[in-house]
């Protein structure tokens, strides 16, 4: 019970976009127990909210990689050496103080940080594996 | 090489918020070989981007988990049973279209939409677990 009221809040039940808004009666949240309008308005709002915001977050991320894209070319390119780990590790401090200031768990900023370099790591190096003929010569 | 050169270019090297744009001598990358200045300028710029870009996510989150918080003491309160799974489901598909759109990798897309789900659920087993007397009388 405790795990699946969990597991509840992140996929808000019901009105997805494809679903449309109005079809409570198939919402699982409403096969359980009678919901309340306003709680189910409230859960609506806050829902919208989420999506709005993972938009947005898809959105940042997008930039974002398409600039560590261009410093992964530009380092192939100019054969530059890898960065000083105490550079990484400000980068995370300056974040989780940024967190804690945000109220967001400065841990859980920390293992995004490190979950999004993974990601940087890996389109790196394929950029730099693209790079290598150049750097024989080409 | 090729793994130094791809773990390097998310940290960029040099010019931390608390080591100072100017300390260039300071920077790793330069001691390896003389950096053109166009390239650090360069860098620089992408770096600061980054910067920019992830605070702005760190506070998107932050948001986000303000919205699945109150989420969950909601269905807490409400004893509201656990999402259709088809939804959660919806979910994914619409972050990946949005993804593809903003040409971020969908699966990446996906991959941090189920990481974040993760820390939601941990939050919201605290939730739950606080809930959890009032919902035996209190």
């Amino acid at each position: 019970m405790t795990t699946s009221n969990a597991h509840d809040a992140e996929p808000i039940p019901g009105s997805g976009p494809d679903t449309g808004r109005a079809q409570h009666e198939e919402d699982p949240a409403a096969s359980g127990a009678a919901v309340d309008p306003e709680v189910r308005a409230e859960l609506t709002r806050l829902r919208d909210s989420i999506d709005n915001i993972d938009a947005a977050v898809v959105h940042m991320l997008a930039e974002r990689f398409k600039c560590t894209q261009r410093v992964g070319h530009l380092k192939a390119a100019h054969r530059l050496p890898p960065a000083d780990p105490a550079r990484e590790s400000q980068q995370i401090t300056r974040l989780r103080a940024l967190a804690e200031d945000a109220k967001l768990d400065p841990a859980f900023a920390e293992k995004l940080l490190n979950f999004i370099i993974a990601e940087v790591i890996r389109h790196h190096e394929r950029i730099a594996d693209t790079a290598q003929p150049q750097q024989d010569g080409r």
